[in-house]
């Protein structure tokens, strides 16, 4: 185990800012850990996830807001980032034109295509505690 | 939500089988979540990940067995599955075996090329109870 101060550095935003998709661990009212794929993005030291009102995970952050998150390379996923941290914050607020830019990061299309009409965009801003970044992982 | 059942089907191996990394949430001794990549096999309806003693995640399936895992196919991440489930079983027995044969899927090598002398493998068997399988995830 290296040291894990709570710094996003250059390397780790390259992960995020990457293609790759993020795993998020949320825990269940039972206190079991459930884990989801994500898109993920980074805005001012915060990881941002964005999800829709009423997801599992969405329901789970808002009971517990303690979650961890990994991303790793898809060119090599031995160059990976592990963090724990708290969701500080959720917003509705640019949450539809957030989603779309996700979409254009990892579909390369301009408008999420697979959003049905009643749903609510939610960001899920994260505030990194503890950041555990590995170059090479067995 | 699609039904939940707890049988690992035949795409659901198949995904298994890959190259794909998995990923592990385990509880902290507060409850926090933690997430690890790992390696993955599939053995009679088992889920075995190989692990060193006192690595994290076996001391905390050791406190907590409940467990969450995820497995995406590197060529298309949307292809995924997503079970809760516990670890039925840890053991030493045939667990530096398994490290190598794990390699050799993984990296190709005959032998585990970063093991360290004092260290002694182990193989959690992890019985799946909720398993959500999702050709296509956003």
């Amino acid at each position: 185990m290296g040291k894990e101060p709570n710094q996003i550095t250059e390397p780790i935003a390259k992960l995020f800012e990457g293609k790759n998709f993020a795993f998020i661990a949320t825990l269940m009212k039972d206190g079991w850990p459930q884990i989801t794929p994500t898109w993920v993005d980074l805005e001012d030291g915060r990881i941002l996830v964005n999800t829709a009102e009423g997801r599992l995970k969405q329901k789970n952050i808002s009971r517990d807001d303690r979650i961890a998150i990994s991303v790793a390379d898809q060119n090599n996923p031995y160059h990976m980032v592990t963090i724990r941290g708290r969701v500080v914050e959720q917003t509705k607020e640019g949450a539809a034109e957030h989603i779309d830019k996700l979409a254009k990061k990892y579909l390369g299309v301009d408008k999420y295509p697979i959003r049905s009409p009643d749903e609510k965009r939610i960001i899920l801003k994260i505030k990194p505690e503890r950041v555990h970044y590995q170059p090479t992982q067995n």
